[in-house]
């Protein structure tokens, strides 16, 4: 950590800084400049953290050098992380996946239809909500367990590992018996409890980014899921809040490059949720795989004008079909397989 | 609701839009101008809002009218709401209350003795953190149930009522136990199950802003506590999260007239979180005042030095002291009291 | 334009603003909801621009149906626009186009090198900069005139036409002698003046998004330079300000599709500005492609480390090349040249 | 400067690093830790911004340690700054002054009306816009010349001082006949010409900042100003662009402070242009006072309903007189007068 000390500082200020960062254990060399003195403090930087050194009389400001996680951090792990789902669905390796389905289980019919569709067009994994956030607590929640269920028999039809969102960690176990990845949503990122179950739960888990989460914060939250054992992360880019409205939310794709070089995990870009229009998600697939995602996530409806929720953003099978014929071709382009 | 047509719209997909709003139950008006058709569509609006109009060919735009919150709305009631805490505490009345207390608690001895020193200085009711969300799991976590026994021995001391923060559903129960005001953090704003058990709960609620929640968002998870019958709720602004990173937030002033506008319930300011530094805490509160606020809430911790968490914005119990003075004159130039 | 009157409002503030309205030559359409009244005006929406309406009692909220720019529209012209440079270089055609260059204008030596090697990678327009806008007026600040004969050397040479930027209107008829493409940055993107001065000109326009203008803004920004009657003008997307500081600014691809809905005019991206670090150049260009942009803008230097400006963000000749075979790529997978 | 490089990084890389520093000119101070080594490099920072060394290979971050602004800086001079405008109207001072007037100015009878009315309230300098920067090109562009004249007339009429915003750099002599402060806009505050021109003109200048500029780069623009030998320069918050859009922009009241730490330089505050609803000017005003403000910039209009500019903003002076005597209040409880 760097401690930058304000001009025309007295000495006795100096030294009660320096004081303080030799009794938490670190070491300390001092640089003086004609304007500022600079105190680098060598050791375990976490320790300082919480010692309120900017409050400190004479302390101009305080930069941490270390980075704040340690287990998802490139420099832990150098190769980049394979989540391996069985069936030869491999999550970080050359081959991208498409997660595909609805936004929320409605009913067998509309699911089982739509997972054949999706299947037979390339994804690999299907989605489905069945435990749903809504901003509004009059609109519709999901169909909670009997959405699982259908789930269920929509991969026993179509043999496709299963993804769904987890709210409460009072759901925890209920939603790992039936679920091949556990998603957290980004309104849940920072809901450090939930984070906490499904690093003990021991399942894949697809974390999205919360809107106004900084990359060092979505890594924490990462952190926080592996520092429970689990190592099995997929991060998921879905769009920041910005002040632009002409789309829902500002999808950073430049996220993917810069979270390769943090992080060995794999990364996923959501362009349905980002856009909020179905017709954003085609363009913004594309420049994802370009960009150098993993996989994708999109939400595909058999009836989008008749969704119960997020129709605007759903694609028909057929629109998504097509789709895929074209993310082949990028896939290709950019050294990967779909 | 307000669908506007694009131009050179044809007559037929006009009609099949004017024909899902109706199967819907609402009345149609058509206004044909030179270059748009509008819709306007009458009724309850709820029920078009999963319908994805924005997704059917020929339509530009939907605009909204009605307000999707109700219950905490100043429309639903006109007058202002207080929350009587008993012991003479109103929250939402002419006299400003202030929240005061360490940002967690952290033993017997500074507990008590910050709780004298505010209570002393003015302060009304006792904050004190005992579940801590922190960014990274290897921070302190918070002393937990301990936490709230310590919390419960000040206020068998001083007689402050207390407030403390809820993370996790599953401690509900507990913490009901304790406290006498549920906070909902920031980061848990959008925790809808965690909003419908305090919601449940029945005790008086103080509700943290998000970080990049808009303040439509925020009333609308005050919402999803009134609509399980508790009306207890105080609303919190706490800073939001912009481009500039002088300060740790950016606290939105603006909030507290536009709030008043909007809603009959009471809105305090946390000058602490959103400046993450000590010394803007004074100017924020009183522009608190200045500007509406019902009430503040405030760090203030015996030792900031050696505080286990956000020490470098907690103020000392002299400055504290000194600035209630400060914050009087400010509230009589605005004709309240503190 | 709709006008929605606040509930319990009486008939007498109702008439006043409907009085309003039709002063102004408007015709009024009123539809009574159970909740809400709502006032459409047809007929030229810009005259209540600037009434103010929202300030009239009973009024809650105005609602424009028009778009405020027509000259640059989709809806004024649904081709999209082609800007020939002469020499077979067409920008908003089937080709992307690639401008690059150093950042400014150091040296002949430096820059008819940079010229040749950019040419012979592909680019077909060399950029420079002879006025540099700086954050601190201690940095180099361009040179000046000096350095626009540098770059009709440089063209000389190559037969590369050549872009650069204007700053000041006083300079405009200077810059029209040396450059076949002017360049308007980000931070004059509302300088109003220097946009009339340049639709004046006739010569084509390169407009930057401003970092902080919504797309709404931009496309006004467009429609200045339209409305003196210049309509060759390039949108070039390079970055929003966000609270993300990983990246310089956070590259909003998303404006492309939403802009070629709403424009004719041809979209480039500059990836080196936006991202701000050279390794990030790649990834991004190549999103910029297949999310379907027109051209791209790429610093190139021959040697980054001693550049006077943004070396941090340029590439070396021999990257420059390596990823323009990589570009050619992913244009082909989204069927255009490149 | 501290130079941070990563992990790993082999001794020649360090080497070349440190030889490039040395070469500038500076010296060197290194730190081996476990995990990382960090470079001090000691001596004249500016040196180094241009020379990219973030780009190095090895290098993982690069953080300055000197402010980029000098002589606007408290640094530079401790005491805060007087601007004199004559009359006894002294800004910076203990007595807040308050700037009020219309938009634009629009013909004679309404801007004496309006300068008489707002004098009688208190305010001790007129504005009034004669040169207008408007988003759309078919928005009223101010009466220029003729209003600096009606300006110059207000002034005879009244005494006030004037203020009235600069947009282009041919307008500077211009200007500096009619006014007494000169005005650089928020969409101007990094027009770098503009900024030179008025360091020239020796006239005091009020400085918006820009609706996304951060408080350094809103210094960096003052320093521009000050680098020409003008320092005499009123830095003015109006708002920020952020992703609430309840309020037009977010006024950023935190900056006061901030602002008062950094910078020796008066700071207003413009609470019409932040909220863009005249009911928020009354609560900001008064926080602008509380936060600690020198002045403010107030728009009055003696018809708001019928302004050509920003009417839904202005208040009546009636309002304005009842808000000059409530500001009076808080600015006798803060120990200012007005």
């Amino acid at each position: 950590m760097i401690i930058v000390i304000k001009k025309d500082t007295t000495q006795e200020m100096i030294d009660h800084v320096v004081e303080r960062i030799k009794t938490a254990g670190l070491a300390v060399h001092i640089s003086k400049g004609k304007e500022r003195t600079i105190i680098g403090a060598i050791g375990d930087e976490s320790v300082l953290v919480s010692m309120a050194l900017e409050a400190m009389p004479g302390v101009e400001s305080v930069m941490p050098i270390m980075k704040p996680y340690k287990l998802v951090s490139r420099e832990f792990r150098k190769e980049s992380s394979v989540i391996d789902l069985g069936g030869g669905v491999r999550i970080g390796d050359t081959e991208i996946q498409v997660i595909a389905g609805p936004c929320s289980v409605e009913n067998r019919q509309s699911l089982v239809d739509c997972a054949i569709q999706v299947k037979a067009a390339g994804a690999k994994i299907l989605r489905g909500g069945a435990f749903k956030p809504r901003t509004s607590p009059y609109d519709f929640q999901g169909l909670g367990t009997d959405g699982l269920k259908l789930l269920a028999e929509a991969k026993k039809e179509t043999g496709l590992p299963i993804i769904s969102e987890l709210m409460d960690p009072r759901d925890t176990e209920l939603m790992c018996e039936y679920v091949d990845i556990i998603q957290i949503g980004a309104r849940n990122m920072q809901n450090f409890r939930l984070l906490m179950e499904v690093g003990k739960a021991g399942k894949p888990v697809l974390l999205k980014r919360g809107l106004s989460a900084t990359l060092k914060e979505f890594l924490m939250s990462a952190e926080y899921i592996a520092s429970q054992g689990n190592s099995q992360i997929i991060l998921c880019e879905r769009g920041i809040r910005t002040f632009e409205t002409a789309t829902r939310n500002t999808l950073d794709l430049s996220a993917v490059p810069v979270l390769k070089e943090e992080t060995h995990l794999p990364i996923f870009i959501d362009p349905s949720h980002s856009a909020g229009r179905w017709n954003l998600v085609a363009p913004l697939a594309k420049a994802a795989i370009a960009v150098g995602a993993d996989g994708l996530m999109i939400e595909v409806h058999i009836d989008p004008a008749n969704a119960l929720c997020d129709g605007a953003q759903s694609l028909k099978p057929s629109k998504f079909t097509a789709l895929m014929g074209e993310l082949r071709k990028v896939a290709a382009a950019v050294g990967r397989t779909l």
